[in-house]
């Protein structure tokens, strides 16, 4: 896939809105932070070193695209990209803002379906990331390992016997896994009940993030729940304790709809079909008050108010209507009146179709 | 026409959107207060005198109905009502809020097309109200005079050479005139011009009332515009003085919204258009905030931003939407959150049709 197609395509194989209990997982994602032995860390790299990382990294997805994927994988060099074609990436999940901001002797390697992506050179050499629709943990999981497995025939990793996997941050050193569910719970935000839940998802080893990691908000009642460490557990452990936990939370959301929908069925069908009206008529439109409409209009769905809309539509929309893709498919710079105007619209034609 | 029509029908001539300007004008209002020689005022009425001034309005009524008018005048006798249909004759401006507050020895006469109401034992003896849709101030006076000669054919008027006719309320005396336009002023409002033009129209001895009439609020920026004394000029002069006014403040009105239009299109295509979108989804919705975004949504009309709907139309849905023709329609009391139910279903078929 050429580059130009993966930076105005909104969609993804994430995207797609089916998977299991796909009416509360957006997606499931494992993440494997990788570094190499005969290199220092990013932080410390000299750019000869950086070079020799870009060329493992080559090398490394050649030997992937060996394994037999349906989707082929491409490494594209970040120092000749733009910083708004970087953001779409972003927006996409498919790499991190911090990936983002520096793009010098940086690399992302994407499948064609774009749920395979390996960050080079971003807090680690590499970090392998598979994102699968829906609560599929396990199905992400064996993708990256296998994905790893490859990797590793051309690479030599930083390990130890008694640490595990040796990373930038020691918070990943072990197995560098993460494993994260992002999470649509608007009924537990509306019920009040997400804050206690989500002081007991920590108390249990786990973080609690918004829609874009660390640091950024619940926008649209999007969370990402996620381990918190990854040394002295094996990965199977962490992945089915998230998988555990992930589907406690869901039968909690579940759980919470219900009772909205049966004790205030009247305000939840108004708030929903406000939001629905709102959006398939507004003609300037901010990103943070779409996605609390969008929101509104996936509960809807979920509590059957409003007739079916493919959550697919959803996502692509969740993402396409951020302001790097909204200028990436106008071919240029667009101040934020302009963009509000370009977001309503898509939202409009979205929405209609 | 059958009293159950009466209280059951939305529809009355003033609400057909017709008629000169409805861009701006809802309708055109000539009220003329008449007394009879041989009674007290109201006030001081016995029951015996009630009985005599109902008998006179009686005979008055058959006198009017010989006239030719297209459209049979009858008269009701108030006593036999309930006090919820009352208020629905209230919403559609046939009587006034005191004359609905007491009904005993009370009665209104009816034009089958509801352009014609005389009060009978309201302020006044009598209190005759000839409504056109528009600005059709001509009209509705000639109209008006007819009755008041039929009239007075049958009843000896309360009359001072010097003074005029006699009143209960001496800013009556002289002619008894009223004369009252309703403008929709939205973008006076939005502009903030109006405030000084309702200053400026206090100094030319007019009066400017919300939608019901005195110490209502301007619910959905419908303004009454009404002459404040009638001693002292001849009717014609009140009321082209009040016509060339009303046209002032029509092309006051005009020239706000091609301004608004012009300087703030998206904001005004924002905003009329979600009111739309609310208006067609919402599931629950106050009188007050429907008034609010019907006013979006005629001024979106009027603007050519939104595709038309007949004026007759939303007319029809300001007086349907108001609670007491809410409940007369189900046939029993709401509570409000019932009535905001019922109301945005109604909003909802009304907008869909």
């Amino acid at each position: 896939m050429g580059w130009n197609e993966l930076v105005t395509r909104a969609s993804s194989r994430w995207m797609e809105g089916t998977g299991p209990h796909a009416d509360v997982v957006l997606s499931s994602r494992i993440r494997l932070a990788r570094n190499l032995d005969n290199l220092p860390f990013p932080q410390r790299m000299s750019e000869a070193d950086a070079a020799k990382l870009l060329a493992a990294a080559e090398e490394g997805v050649r030997e992937i695209n060996l394994i037999g994927f349906p989707s082929r994988v491409e490494l594209y060099r970040l120092a000749d990209t733009t910083p708004l074609d970087r953001q779409v990436l972003v927006d996409k999940h498919l790499i991190s803002p911090l990936q983002s901001r520096e793009a010098m002797a940086r690399a992302v390697a994407i499948s064609a379906d774009e749920s395979i992506s390996i960050m080079v050179n971003e807090e680690d050499h590499l970090r392998i990331q598979v994102l699968a629709p829906g609560l599929q943990l396990q199905e992400a999981w064996r993708v990256a390992s296998q994905v790893d497995d490859a990797l590793e025939q051309r690479i030599q990793y930083a390990f130890d016997e008694r640490l595990g996997y040796l990373t930038a941050c020691p918070t990943n050193v072990g197995t560098g896994l993460r494993a994260s569910v992002m999470m649509h719970l608007p009924a537990l935000v509306l019920t009040q009940q997400a804050g206690r839940l989500f002081h007991n998802l920590s108390q249990l080893g786990l973080v609690v993030r918004g829609l874009y990691g660390e640091g950024t908000e619940a926008a649209g009642h999007i969370f990402q729940i996620s381990n918190q460490t990854s040394l002295g557990k094996a990965e199977e452990e962490v992945i089915s304790n998230l998988e555990a936990i992930a589907r406690t939370v869901i039968d909690t959301e579940e759980q919470a709809r219900r009772h909205l929908h049966r004790e205030m069925r009247l305000q939840i069908e108004d708030r929903v079909s406000r939001a629905f009206g709102l959006l398939s008529n507004a003609r300037v439109i901010t990103s943070e008050e779409a996605m609390r409409l969008l929101s509104d209009v996936r509960l809807g769905i979920a509590l059957g108010v409003l007739p079916p809309i493919d959550y697919r539509k959803l996502n692509e929309l969740m993402v396409a209507m951020q302001p790097a893709f909204l200028q990436r498919t106008e071919g240029r710079e667009l101040n934020p009146l302009e963009r509000d105007v370009k977001r309503a619209a898509l939202i409009r034609s979205h929405l209609a179709s």
